[in-house]
């Protein structure tokens, strides 16, 4: 992944959560100038007005230079072509806001928008576990599971920015309703939310709340959580395994809370993973990476499509 | 897709099946200048040295000029980084065959090689039912399942080009074997042996023994042919899905033998994707498009891929 032409060019990066808001003011080597969070879930901070003043009250407290370009990265079905966020499971009440052409309006700078993990992959591939590489999936497992993807050296974006959602994937056909109507996706087996209704349905009423419990009783030997543990990585090995048919990265990059468990599941998700993969498809992710960039990859990879983004004026 | 930057630039396309040679020779907008091609399913005709000695015999026969770079497509397995083949299934015997080198010490001028569906795929995108279009998938629906994806403007081949087997996504876990080890993959399901195998499933003996007796037999209000396009359209339509959740395109392209039957199952095909897919990864695929280049995509795609690759010397 080539780095940013601009010498010297700084840019301001910012991911939309539902719970808060994460910034960093980067320079173009990605190296973290400044950083700025907010926490707020409230249903006012999540509405378009609320986030708009929230991404502004960042930019504010960054001191960001006015050349400056803002990168903003949001949860969520995009058309990026439009800068418009179709939908958003974070933010219920968002209908085909045009975020790009609001917040070029309010803040007079540049500004990009883009899905969560595709800033994220790009932000892992900029200075994070992925750094210097050109095909690369990355796949955080959180509440959700998204998945960003980096194509010789560009982010895959498809026709109007839809492309990407290896979160949907359908793995048991017939399975678990997720939220986007489909029954069966990745999504809902290898979230954390996923893990924890499959350790009730092996455990019963006593099992842990989440995937981080089951992973400690796993650790602790626990036989039920082994249970869960092996069906988790058996679902999230066939998931990855049709990424990499149709993909064939250089790496695989798990982030997100789940990934933080990732010693603890790593390699029995490897062994099924090599079973389940053509071996054309996986001959180079070996081993699975484990994201560096923690909660900043999302607003470092903002900061990163900010700075790729030709401009032509002040947005 | 933008088209070759050479002015007046002719390129030789061959694309080299199990059962016979097609190659053309193109001027740099994609017209057709010559035909040639051979019927040759021998042994000795599949081996290396006869595929090689096949593929001179067309440059020679196309009176190709000197300074026009090669494309050859191939089905198989790919290293195109190398610019190796690593397994064919049309080629049984061949294992890591250099092909890129061989010919082009054979031949002395510029040799690109690729998978015959990534070649189809180009073809279509440059002259063909997606002239133009810059992020495309292509889907072979004949002996197997092959599938090829234009995005942003170039083929999708992941790290070594071995990316785009999406006639290996599994659709039913489980499943049929497929010849590369999985079960229940899309082209166990969705190829034309695939719908001949559901036939004698529904039928029984006296069931047709190609995709196109059974299409034959729908169109003719047979409820048994009607029950084994219900489960091939079910069935690729969830193989569609997932590949529209990654990747987004402009078009779907249906090609190959399959294809040809397309109007028999075009409006069941269409209403089952609807269903299966996330409205914003299906916004730009309807209706979905029939192969226009029937069998010379892949040589016409070839010879795209020549003209498209920069050259150094003779090879």
């Amino acid at each position: 992944m080539s780095r940013a032409v601009l010498p010297s060019q700084p840019a301001v990066g910012i991911d939309v959560g539902g719970q808060g808001v994460k910034a960093v003011l980067v320079d173009d080597q990605g190296t973290i100038l400044k950083r700025w969070s907010d926490r707020d879930a409230s249903a006012e901070g999540r509405s378009v007005d609320g986030v708009i003043s929230r991404v502004a009250a960042a930019v504010a407290a960054l001191s960001a230079p006015a050349n400056a370009p803002l990168g903003v990265a949001v949860p969520g079905f995009f058309d990026t072509r439009r800068g418009v966020v179709c939908s958003s499971p974070n933010f219920p009440t968002w209908r085909d806001v045009p975020l790009r052409a609001l917040l070029g309006d309010r803040l007079g700078r540049s500004v990009v928008i883009d899905n969560d993990a595709n800033a994220a992959v790009a932000g892992e591939a900029w200075v994070g576990a992925a750094c210097g590489l050109r095909d690369v999936l990355l796949i955080t497992l959180g509440t959700g599971v998204g998945t960003g993807f980096l194509v010789n050296g560009a982010l895959l974006r498809g026709a109007r920015g839809a492309a990407g959602e290896g979160g949907h994937l359908v793995i048991r056909p017939g399975g678990r309703l997720c939220g986007c109507g489909q029954l069966g996706c990745l999504e809902t087996y290898a979230s954390g939310p996923g893990i924890a209704v499959t350790a009730a349905d092996v455990w019963g009423d006593d099992a842990p709340s989440t995937a981080a419990g089951v992973f400690e009783a796993f650790a602790g030997g626990d036989p039920r959580a082994a249970e869960v543990v092996a069906r988790f990585t058996d679902d999230l090995a066939t998931g990855i395994a049709q990424m990499l048919h149709l993909f064939a990265p250089e790496a695989v990059v798990l982030g997100g809370g789940v990934a933080a468990s990732m010693s603890r599941f790593q390699e029995r998700l490897e062994a099924r993973l090599r079973s389940a993969a053509l071996p054309t498809s996986a001959a180079d992710v070996f081993p699975l990476r484990v994201a560096t960039l923690g909660g900043s990859a999302g607003a470092v990879g903002a900061a990163w499509l900010a700075l790729q983004c030709p401009r032509s004026g002040s947005k």
